[in-house]
């Protein structure tokens, strides 16, 4: 049996779930909230099933959400999709994410990426016929180098992935960001895909540069976002995509026979739900609170923190204190401390170990507190 | 912009669906049941969201969903699959078609398909780069030729995608075939991809020969199952896949990438629901009665009945009584009659009009009454 993706073993987060379940670690590797959602946000979903809203919705989705998505980007980043031709409801980001890549990406193609980056992207690529060709970020910082993109370009670049807020850095695009991307793909056919999950989660009164707040560069990006990351819901797959109507119609065609539609009483769920725009603009700082007391009760830890302004991620360091790899830390803080975090390693194709952990903060407080006692306890 | 599938239109469900709520139509399209399901499984949903049960579900699915499908297919068909390994839960039976396809065909591969056939099958293997070969089925009893598709196979035939009940004719294999397609695979390397989503909907005291039943096929089968069938609820978008180790390896790289997991609360609910058999093992009687009732309703009317073995459609042909196109005929039921089907030619990539239209009877007794009472009136 020749496999279409032969390197692709387990994925880091089951492993590292296996052996945190199995050691009753304290979980902070995944990037899923541990506390409850909002009461309300279930109560509308046992309402859609009891007015029977329980068959196929539409297949982009319902018309009430896709509007209310629509007003809220025009909103907040001033870009204008139509509700009926430019947004689509996907079964999770991931979903979308895939139909992005599949329907605009021919075999020979070059997608250009950064690492580390969330671990979809190149297979997904590679799935294509595709080139996945890796910029690394600059450690600590994680900026990107557009000098390098540029010189990364050919004539066979079909896309350019980028994801601001950064899984799993933290870092954020600024406005110097868009526009450099925006003049170094002027005069291309290069789509932009843009992962915005964390969109919401942006720190300090930063604002969130995403690809809708740039023209030029909304003109040419599909963007994707979740409403799992945004309502602590990340088992309810249900996320969305942006993009003009010439790149959508084909993003839509991947989804018709992929998935035909999303998950229908909890659409109506999140329709009813987001039209109370505060339930998504409080999520910045209720996470800011998050970063801050983790970065608080780690100030005593033998860890450095880098910064993180935005995601529910940081990065910690460990390479003044020790020589072991990112993957042999990571073990040993499960077995010998009950904590679970992920290696960053796992975040790049050729497994490059920068020493650094990343630490998941979407967790309740006695967690956040629990999680940070063992990992001042490391030796 | 160049299209990877530039033949794609709109899907004839949303065409006939949008018409039809135009028309206030009586729909009998969309193969999706219009009558409640049952309460116990809101419940169940809304018991595991209240539990908390709303972060992402392990990647390949719920433990306790997958043994009860293990049990159930073992109880029923005698097929032993490993719960962890050779059975997931995936976010529609659509998702594990696309993910068994695009896991296991490779760009220049040929894949066997009957026709008429749901419209998924021939785009997603094109999306493979791979070549769609499709094998007509003879109106009006769609038996499969086994002579024809031993004839198609090539070196590069890669799958054979099957798919009993069939939809559209509501045909059924029997024993006989899966000899007959065992003896043409025996010795290949072929993969079986058959969907079996309508498995539980078997009428007349007939049995359900899925691969399941067949050793020597069951171990070259990924099979596709669909709660959402099976439960009237299609929009929950949750299904599931069996298949030999080996081969289910390749379609969870995919599904790892495209979806990571299928949403969690509906998991739970279909774990809890379907403990107890009865619920599935009712389905033939249930949708047996609605079939019986349809033809007797339909006896007066214009039309011929095909008869239907299984599935919730009915074919109905008109060409003793005019010779308009079927999209014509669909178009002039809804416009002049009030009541919505779909052409058969939908399910042809070449559009063969055999003056036949599809009729979904999975709806409840008043719309059914409805429905025939119109089509009665056809002249
Ligand atoms: C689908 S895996 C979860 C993605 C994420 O949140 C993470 O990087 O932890
Ligand atoms: C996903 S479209 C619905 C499939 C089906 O049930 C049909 O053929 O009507």
């Amino acid at each position: 049996l020749r496999s279409k993706l032969p390197d692709v073993g387990t994925t880091i987060f089951t492993v590292i779930g296996q052996l945190s379940a199995q050691h009753q670690a304290i979980n902070l590797s995944q990037g899923a909230p541990n506390f409850p959602c909002d009461p309300q946000l279930i109560a509308g979903v046992t309402r859609a099933m009891e007015a029977n809203r329980n068959q196929y919705a539409p297949m982009t989705g319902l018309v009430t959400l896709k509007t209310l998505i629509a007003e809220k980007v025009a909103t907040l980043y001033g870009a204008h999709y139509d509700a009926d031709s430019e947004v689509l409801i996907t079964a999770s980001a991931s979903e979308g994410i895939y139909c992005a890549i599949s329907g605009l990406v021919h075999p020979g193609d070059e997608v250009i990426y950064f690492e580390p980056s969330f671990d979809s992207y190149a297979p997904i690529v590679r799935l294509q016929g595709a080139t996945p060709v890796a910029i690394k970020l600059t450690v600590p910082d994680f900026a990107v180098d557009w000098d390098e993109v540029q010189a990364a370009i050919t004539p066979r670049t079909r896309m350019i992935i980028v994801n601001t807020p950064h899984n799993p850095s933290g870092q954020v695009f600024s406005r110097d960001d868009l526009e450099k991307l925006a003049a170094i793909t002027r005069n291309t056919d290069i789509v932009i895909l843009s992962d915005e999950v964390y969109e919401h989660i942006v720190f300090d009164g930063l604002k969130h540069h995403g690809m809708a707040t740039h023209p030029a560069l909304a003109e040419r990006s599909v963007i994707i976002s979740s409403f799992g990351k945004t309502f602590h819901v990340t088992g309810w797959r249900v996320g969305y995509c942006l993009a003009p109507a010439a790149l959508m119609d084909e993003v839509i065609k991947v989804h018709q026979f992929l998935m035909f539609s999303a998950d229908t009483p909890m659409q109506y769920a999140f329709a009813d739900y987001m039209s109370d725009p505060a339930r998504y603009l409080s999520l910045g700082e209720f996470y800011q609170r998050k970063r801050d007391l983790m970065q608080t009760l780690l100030a005593e830890s033998p860890f450095t923190l880098l910064p993180s302004a935005g995601s529910f991620f940081l990065l910690a360091s460990y390479e003044h204190f020790s020589d072991e790899s990112d993957s042999e830390m990571v073990k040993r803080l499960i077995v010998d401390y009950g904590v679970a975090t992920i290696p960053l390693s796992a975040f790049y194709t050729d497994g490059t170990d920068n020493k650094l952990i990343r630490l998941s903060f979407a967790k309740d407080e006695a967690t956040l507190r629990a999680g940070a006692q063992a990992l001042c306890q490391v030796k």
